[in-house]
Parts: C-alpha cells; structure tokens; sequence
C-alpha cells in the first residue's frame, strides 16, 4: 500500500498502514444507491487486482531470470547494516564505499551501461553501472530510469575516472555500482529540478521575463525557488547560505557567553502596542486582543532594571510592515543584548563593536569552503573587507555628513538634524568609506536625537545629538543601538517630548521598572539574515532566511 | 528637571531634558482665554521659580558648613572614575573598593551612625558610616536615609566585622563608607520588598490566605511577584535561576554545535492551522489571517528534505490552550532538534539521551553555586538523581504500564492501546522509577501509535505501537519525540486514519517535501522552562520563566 507507486517491488509488510479508503467506504454504506455504487467498486476493485496479479506473475518471471535481482531495488531488511560514508570523507584509495544520497541525474546509455549523477548536500559525483556478471540488464534500466532525486543507497568501487568529471563537484572520482536502493523516491515530475535552482535568480522577475537563458536551461525565478524552497534548500549554494546563518547565531552567543551575559528568552506575546502602533501584528489572546513583540527592547531594559547586567536574546522579531524591499521582512532573527556600563556608554559600544569583528572574521575563517560555494553564483561573497587591526571604524554621525558632502551630496541644516541618511546616501557613503578607509563595517555613532526612539539618551554635551549608533556592512544598516535614559523622570519627558502619554496603557510595567531604580545601561538588536546577507553580498534577504515572510508570502 | 525629586543635589545639566510642558503650551496659545490662562500659569510658574531658589539658598548655606559636601550626593563627573569591584570578588585583605549595588536596607542608628545592607544580583554585603573627620552629620543622614533600592556608588575600606553579619550573605566581611553617591534613585514606596520575594511564595493564594507569616513578615503571593517581576526578579533566588535557565539554553546549543547540528531558525508566523486549529492563535495577517506556530515541526523536517540532515531550534512555541495549571504555559521557550539516521531511528534516541544527560550532569557541574543558593528556598533543587553511568534509562510503555500493575495501578486494555498515562500515574511512576532505578530521568519509548501525532511512524513489529518515545523528569514530561513518516503515501494514509485531509490547505508544502524523497529521521522538542522547573523541583512553571504567559497573564 504504502509503495503503490513502484508495484515491482516487493511489498511493504512493515508501514503498519490501514485498509485502503476504498474499502472502508464498503462496509459504511448502508442505502440502496450505496450499495449499487459499493457493487460496481467491489467489480473495479476486482479487476484491479486481476491485473496487478498478471504484472506481478511478469515480474516474478524477470526476476527469475535476473542474476542481480538481490543487488537493486527496495532496500532489504539486514542486520548486517553498512557504515555509510560521506562523499567529503572520501580518499584517492580504490575501495568499495556505501553511499546514501540524491539522483542529481539519471540516464541510459546504452542497454549495458547507465549513469547516475548523485548529490549530498550540494556534492556531486557521478556514478556508473556497466553490465557485467552479477550485473543485469534489469538492473541497468532500473538505475538509469530512477526518478531525478529519489534517496538512493549505493555501494560501489571508488575509482579515479579517465577523465575528470566536469559536472560534477568532486571531479577527480567516480563510484563503480555494485548495489543501488531505493530509499525514498522521489515523484517523476518536481515543480523545479535543483540543477535549474543552482544558477541565481534573475533581479527583475516581470512576467514577460525569459524563461530560459542564453543556453537554453530554465531561468528559475525567485518566486519559484521560494514557493519550493524545500527544493531550493537542496542547491549547493543554499547549503553554504544556511551554514553561514548558522554560524552567525553561534558565533553571537559564543562571543555573548564568553563575555558572562545571560541568555533570556522575553515574551513575544505582548499585552500593548508600545512600540508603534501601526506596525503590530494583533493577535487574538484569548478574550483579548494581544499584540507580537517588535523587539525585546522593553523587555531587555526591565530584566537590567532586574539586575541582570548583561543579556542577549536570539528570537524572532516581528514587523507589521507593508514593505515590498529587497531588505525587509515581516519576520526575522534578532540578536539581542543589553549591558551596564561602569563610566562611558562608549564601554558598551566597543564591547559590540568587538563582537560584530568577532563574528565576520570567524565567518571567514571558520566558513572559508561555504563562502568560496557561494562566490560561485554570488561573486561579492568573499570580498567583504574586515577593517584592519581588528578593531571597527567608528565615526560620528556629523562626519557621515561631511564625507557625503565632500562627495557632492549635501544635507540641509533640517535634513542633518531631523532626517536620517536616505538608504541611497546610506550605500554612497558605503562606498565613499570602503574607498577611504578600506572596510566594508563600520560604525556611526551620535545620531540626532530626532531620529531615535524615546528611549534614547540624549547627547549631555549636545542636546540635538544622542548617544546612540548604527552599524553597517557595505552601506547597509543591520544594527541599531544606543545608550538608554535610566532616569524615570527623564524618561518620562523624552516620551512625551515624542508625542507618547507615559500613562498610557502598557507602560506601566516598563516605567514602573525606572521607579524601582536602574543602572545606566545600553545595548543594540542585530538583524541576523541581514548579516548574512550583507555579509555574502547577496542581491535579497529572501536567499538569506530558511522559509522567509514578507506582506504577500505567509508559505510555504 | 530630570532630578526634581531630589531638590538638596545639583541640577543636572547634561540631561539635555525638554523644557517643561507648560512653557511649550504658552507659545501654542491663541484665544483671550488661552491667554488668560498662560498669565495665570506665567504667575505661578514665577512663584515656585522664587520657592525653589528660597530652597536652593538654605541648601547652599547647609552645604557651606558640610565638610563632607563633596563626598556624598549626585554622583560627580569626573574623568577620574573608579574601576568598580564586585562582591564576589572581594578577598580578606583590608583595602578599600568602589563598589556599585542596591541599597537593600538603610537605617540611621544615631546621629553619628547609619547602616547600609547593599546587594548585587542577590548577594548582601553590610556597609557601615560613622562621623568622624571629614565625615559629616548630613552625610550619615543622607546615607541612612536612602531610599531602599537605590543604586549606589560605595566607595570604603573592606574590613572584618567583629561578629560576622548573619544577615549578609558575605558575613564576614563589611564596608567602612569613605563615599557614598547616587546613580538612580528608587520610589521611596516599593510595591513590594525584594527581601519579602526571597522567601517562596506560599503554594495557595487564597484571596483569605494570610498577609504575614508567624514571623510578622508579609507573604507575598506568586501573583503580587510576577506583577513586579522586575523586583522579584532581583532576589537571590530569582538571579539564580535565571542563570539555569540560561545554562539549559547554552548546554543544548553546545551540545547540538559538537555533534555538526546546524542552526535554524523557522517561521513562527504560517497561513494555516495544521496541527490542531482549537489549541493557535490566530494573527491578523495584513488583509488575511496567520496563525502561530504551535511547534516547529513541520518546519524541520522540512529542513530535512531539505538536506540539512541535522538540525536545531530555540525559539518561542506558542500554545493557545486554556489550560491553568502548575505547569502549562501559553508561550515557552523550545528547543528542538531533528535528525536523519542511517539505519534504525535509536540512533537519534540514544543521541536525545545523551543530550539530556549533557545537559542535567554540566548543570549540576557548572552552575553548583546557583543551585545551593536555590536550595535555599526550594530544598529539592540539589536532589535531582541521575542516571548512573552516564547513560539514560530507557523502559517501553508497556515496561511503564507493568510497573504501575504492580504497585496496584491497572490500565484496561483499552487504556493500554488508546489512552496514555494520566498526570497522577506518570508522577506514579517517576516514583517507582526513582524508587527501583535511583535516577529522576529517564526515557519511555514504543507509545501507542492512537496517542501520537498523524507524522509518527508506526511500529513495524506491532501497529498497535510506535516509534515514539518521552523523556521525563521527576515524573513530568519534557519532551515528546519519534521517528516520523518520510513516505508520501504512509503519511497520507496516516492523516486520513487520524482524521484529517491531506488535501486540506495548509498541508501542500509539507506533503510536498515528501514527494521530492525525504531521508528517514527522528527527532524531538523540549520545553526549556519545564527543564528548569523539574530539575530545580520549583513548584511552578511560572518561576522558571523570565515574564510567564498564560490565559490570564499578557504583563508585564
């Protein structure tokens, strides 16, 4: 039942699964009609099963004849199991390997003779099958006529080709079939095929786009890729992408850990908008309406009021915008600390300016072999440039300003002190500064206080300015950070100076936190698939998130 | 303006503060009225401006005979800053510290005497000022009058009282105040006492319950701390726990690294309902409707057909169920794993099991100080037994059922096969289990297939049963895991016997991934706060959580 589709193979006595629907309809009908409809599909049922009597009497009598009907197929229950290996563990050494991977590709070359392109995680090494005593014929048809990315497993002879194989990844060998079985087959036809998947998605995605390119294979939009994105996952590239995202987190809490912070986990369900109403996803808490936290931002700065110190969160960060961008999504992976300081909020941002070296320098090191896969579709992947000496380039807001206009691009006094950067002068002075100081990361401290959200602390020396920062990598901002106003009653005017009522409700809890006393402190949130993206210098955020969201996608 | 509450101290000029509300308001005013009302404010404003530099005169003529003016007070900027010390770090020698921590008691003994008890994440140290040169009479009043909470900057001799504090946790030691100035000042009326919140809260909250213990001392409930979580949060206890939870976080994360896990992070906002519809929340998804995810299951095996074969998640799991009990939370932390196999899915199992015992035996290793000081309030937080040898129990159901039929508990053969152990049986039997093995962990494996999800294999041997297992703590469940189906057609025929449409909308992308081949795997989540509670033995789950959620509770 369970392998109706591949009827030449023996049975499953195993999968434990129910009668057939069918079946079950009969003994439930009860009316005249249902009885009639019951007769006819007990007649088609019948016949059915007359006629996968006579396949299966045909199949017997090839099997029969078939010298390797024990060396292909489903894979045989055995307690005498294979170790299996892994193609990255392979040698120059000629021996027999069991392998379990993908048919990248299958195809019949003649009546003795198949191929089979197999891939594990992106990997790819061919393998062939050449008639020869055990070898059948049978077995040559079956190999060559698996269905493009079934699981197979394969035992064979690893060989040095006679010349190498240009398709494949691992070049320099091939695997010479003595077995191959089927472990998890996959439909004939796929909505994608992952080769077409490996070339990158085209920028413009119009509907009168080409459909395939210059030589004649599918362009695979970004659409398509994302609406399979379980095949999608399978590319090389994609499998170098999610490791590098993996090592984004792992380094963060590393260097967090290291640093004696604590890992939190605050709410995501929130009983209040306070961070911008219009931006909050509402959700129905209940009898209630309840709201998804936009950060933990409330949250990190009560557990410092609780005496924590220092803490970091990786969590889901939740944004009811309706932003169509190459860089936005509804949902994404935040980074999260928060920190007392002793003197200086400067403490706190050196501490994750270290962190953020931290990071993108072990990205490239620890990740050298995912990052030159990526550079395959993605050249900007491995030119991002560290700033010399290991420390970050900081600059103030105001030179930002200046090194813009030197450059021709000139802020009003209003511009300066209410705007922000556009996202365009943003990637100018991105290029303006790799130019000039030869990194692709660096720091802008002292935005105007305008800018910033109430809890910010405003600059002592310079009201119009605060001490508050944002990082970015190649012009493109994927943290924003600053010193917190500690002070209830000073915190208390910088909302309302905002157009905030500190006695609305859903404050209470965080203002009350001030009331009971708090040392001075300041932190940061990071994007995580920003880092990655710009960090690989990918054209869309989209490639950097496993299944992302954004207005219009909500799957798979 | 930002320090209007303590009118004796210098203002402060670098806040950087608005100017007041009413001064704004005048400028706006237009109408006669406005005006007359701005004259009226205007004339007002003038009066307070002559009381408070009436105020400010005496204070200066006070300050003027003060020989300790500059040794107390609003914290002076000074590019001349103390490195600050921590308690846990002080030693014998005598020499003085700075030390930055929160007033917890502060109590005038004489006009020439005043007492601190100041505490940092929970540990006390006493603190002692007595007038002598230049210590003045106003410093020991300001010191002794502190508000309790306040965060302060110590500066003193360390020294050895003559009989240890017993109401200090470092009672043998005691700073003799050379300085003392204010960092941020608390509300001089608390909503409750953090020294109250280190005692446990009382298992009933009855609203007749009494409000003191034998003692006199008030009894604050579970609710009154989780109101002001922020408080309760710095108690030596709730500090402490914090940590674990932390460690639980940190130890899993370690674990999955070293085995070659990768790191995921899957979306918690999806477009159906597919794993029970009573039990998620719904989200107002733009112009349509979302729900939370309610475990990130389909998502990671997804990441398995995907390839990624070895995969981890942190992240918040969201549970829409109306339950209120001891251990039922509407938002927990999860951590969840899956995972492919070569040949039988206890290969996974047996990996959770080390996972679990890693994490239990570190905890016990890395966090012994933590624990002793949780024992404190909760005697069964160093009990926890486990396994010997390193390697976790493992009983199958039916081992389960026979041990609880020999202590007198009989399930029906119904029971057996369609229900599963009740709340009561399993605490039962983790008492039976404790009794007989000497562990408080262990594993029950081989469910009965009717109790467990529509994606958990069946057992091959016996339908009746599956390969799905739960791990306990102290008789609680923590985690629920299994093999899962990874055949299209044994997943369908399992959704329709369990009930649902395999063509219902939602489930495309999920049955999809299983038409392109999926590996066979297994994996399992746990919840984290459940981890925390059942190791420390904490009577409620709430404790082990930083700002719980449940049907009643969306704050702070």
């Amino acid at each position: 039942m369970a392998d109706s589709e591949l009827p030449t193979r023996p049975k499953p006595e195993e999968t434990g699964a129910p009668a057939a629907p069918a079946a079950e309809g009969d003994s439930k009908s009860a009316s005249k009609n249902a009885a009639k409809k019951a007769a006819k599909e007990k007649a088609k049922a019948e016949k059915a099963a007359a006629r996968a009597a006579q396949e299966k009497a045909q199949a017997a009598a090839q099997e029969a004849n078939d010298t390797a009907k024990h060396l292909y197929g489903k894979l045989p229950e055995s307690d005498d199991v294979n170790p299996t290996t892994r193609f990255t563990d392979f040698t120059d050494e000629e021996k027999e390997v069991t392998v379990v991977a993908r048919v990248d590709n299958a195809r019949v070359q003649s009546a003795k003779l198949a191929f089979l392109m197999l891939r594990q995680q992106g990997q790819k090494i061919q393998a062939v099958i050449a008639a020869a005593e055990p070898i059948s014929r049978q077995m040559i048809k079956f190999t060559g006529g698996l269905n493009v990315n079934s699981i197979v497993q394969v035992t064979g002879l690893i060989k040095k080709p006679e010349i190498p194989i240009s398709s494949a990844t691992i070049q320099h060998l091939e695997i010479h079939i003595h077995k191959v079985y089927m472990i998890s087959e996959a439909a004939q036809m796929l909505p994608m095929q992952v080769k077409d998947a490996e070339r990158p998605p085209p920028v413009e995605t119009a509907d009168d786009a080409p459909q395939v390119d210059s030589e004649g294979a599918p362009i695979v939009t970004l659409k398509t890729r994302l609406d399979n994105r379980v095949l999608d996952l399978q590319t090389e590239t994609s499998q170098a992408i999610t490791w590098i995202s993996s090592g984004v987190a792992q380094l963060f809490s590393e260097y967090m850990i290291k640093s004696g912070s604590r890992w939190i986990f605050t709410p995501k369900l929130v009983g209040a908008a306070t961070e911008g109403g219009s931006n909050v996803f509402e959700v129905k808490y209940f009898k209630r309406t309840g709201y998804l936290a936009q950060s933990p931002q409330l949250y990190k700065q009560m557990c410092i009021a609780g005496d924590m110190e220092n803490v970091f969160e990786i969590a889901p960060v939740f944004r009811a915008e309706d932003s169509n961008t190459h860089r936005h999504l509804t949902e994404f992976a935040g980074l999260d600390f928060e920190k007392t300081f002793d003197h200086h909020y400067h403490e706190v941002l050196e501490f994750a300016e270290d962190l953020l070296v931290f990071i993108l320098s072990q990205l490239k090191e620890r990740y050298a072999a995912q990052i030159a896969t990526i550079q395959k579709s993605y050249p900007k992947a491995g030119d991002f440039k560290l700033p010399k000496h290991g420390k970050a380039l900081r600059l103030n807001y105001m030179d930002g300003v200046a090194l813009l206009k030197e450059a021709g691009v000139d802020m009003s006094e209003q511009e300066r002190f209410e705007n922000d950067f556009s996202t365009a002068m943003e990637k100018q002075l991105g290029q303006i500064i790799r130019d000039k100081y030869d990194t692709d990361f660096y720091v802008l401290d002292k935005f105007p206080m305008a800018v910033r959200p109430f809890y910010t602390k405003a600059d002592p020396s310079d009201a119009r300015f605060s001490n508050s920062y944002d990082f970015f990598m190649r012009g493109e901002e994927i943290m924003s950070g600053a010193q917190r106003i500690n002070d209830i009653t000073e915190l208390e005017e910088s909302m309302r100076s905002k157009g905030l009522d500190p006695t609305q409700e859903g404050f209470e809890d965080y203002l009350n936190a001030f009331r009971q006393g708090c040392p001075p402190h300041a932190g940061g949130g990071l994007g995580m698939n920003r880092i990655v993206m710009f960090f690989l210098g990918l054209p869309n955020v989209r490639l950097a998130s496993l299944f992302p969201r954004d207005p219009q996608r909500l799957r798979p």
